[in-house]
């Protein structure tokens, strides 16, 4: 099914909103920007921004983060290029927990966050806390994307642990709209469900610590409908925005051969 | 076997601080203070710090953060009272990011608490990546906890993702010395693992968003060192004083009914 239709019937104004971005822009690439400071980070998103549909942040690796220059620097970028942002947080506590982790802190992630994730692993609890902590925070939609699976090396998410994962996700439908995984899941309760896939590079195998990479026309021939790119677009010195428009290219192509 | 015994034969440094500690004060009670503002974190741990073994934080939640007043505030108060700093991070993400996270960002755990703690979900490289970032950090002992088993209702982590989980920690007895769980665990490797215990109540069942709590005689005699103990000790307007000496008291003499 292509974008389009798909936007048209979601559950999610989270899901449509990206679905949209994806159209208008013709691309299903999600940056994700794992550098240090605020400077690089607002530097990359300038880059890369124009082709991308979402950027993919780990606010709390930013070792000069300030609310008032890192938040509202990527806000501000976020407006100029029409992406969405996806706080990667890998929330992983019990409800009450997660609940204040999400809307407090110094990163009140749910104030500027279009999107953020969670593992199941603490059972749906998490996600009831989770989605109160939106909605007491904001009237902007907001989403939630669950990891049933990782790319990482002998990663416990697998089996019967990635099943009940799913399961959890079926409840939430307004909220939870997504995947951060390698394969499709078939919902039992009809919800189209977006998958984004991270660990997608076209150069290398690993890392080192565990992560392993797959190519783009791998993942979206599975399945994927966002491919997340990090150090594939800047790492080893690459030229982030030639980057940018090749990973977008090759994302966009293997979707329009998949359709 | 008792808490001096084994402190005297385990290979981590910070277990042995721990259990030395225990011994010491005649507390295995670890206080979790779920607080919102620094000013109600540094006065919680001042009143109940005579009475335990160690603190648990979530830094992510305080509102007005900031390192110097509030983490150089948290270790004054350790030092004054002789406690162990816990900041429970539940850290679940790739080894690259874990690092960065654990390291960096405005929070740099890895400088100020004694222990953190991990999901295995991703794999190995998870621990791995901790690891790497203690030893850059600091010459000061760390020590990490992992997560094979959640107190909160329809966990995941059970069965084969709980022994998966185990099977990790064997692999770094240094590093990892024991695990947030509900039951112990046997190591394949002779490692001996500190067990602590959270959903711990003496007054309640629940809290609405999936806690379940037990009391302090069921968990220590199914094989618990540690009880954590959070709206116990504060909640509904609790004294903190009062109640810590309580738990205090109700955990040593469950120790000493099992031993």
């Amino acid at each position: 099914m292509s974008y389009e239709e798909r936007s048209a019937g979601h559950k999610s104004v989270i899901a449509k909103k990206l679905l949209d971005t994806i159209v208008a822009k013709k691309s299903n690439l999600c940056a994700s920007a794992d550098v240090r400071t605020t400077d690089e980070l607002l530097a990359l998103l300038d880059k890369v921004g124009p082709y991308i549909c979402m950027a993919k942040t780990h606010i709390d690796i930013i070792d000069d983060f300030t609310y008032e220059k890192t938040v509202k620097g990527i806000q501000e970028l976020a407006k100029k290029h029409n992406f969405l942002i996806f706080e990667d947080r890998k929330f992983a506590d019990i409800g009450s927990t997660v609940k204040a982790q999400y809307k407090g802190g110094v990163y009140r992630i749910a104030e500027w966050a279009d999107i953020t994730n969670a593992h199941g692993v603490p059972g749906p609890g998490i996600v009831a806390g989770l989605h109160e902590a939106a909605k007491e925070t904001t009237s902007d939609p907001r989403g939630l994307l669950m990891l049933a699976e990782l790319s990482s090396k002998g990663s416990l998410a697998k089996g019967k642990y990635t099943e009940e994962c799913v399961a959890i996700a079926d409840d939430f439908p307004e909220f939870v709209f997504g995947f951060i995984a390698q394969n499709k899941f078939q919902s039992s309760k009809g919800n189209d469900w977006l998958i984004l896939t991270p660990g997608v590079g076209l150069d290398e195998k690993g890392d080192g610590l565990g992560q392993q990479y797959r190519t783009v026309d791998e993942v979206i021939k599975n399945g994927s409908d966002v491919i997340i790119v990090g150090r594939g677009l800047y790492g080893n010195n690459r030229d982030a925005v030639k980057e940018a428009k090749r990973y977008r290219d090759a994302g966009w192509n293997a979707y329009l051969s998949r359709i």
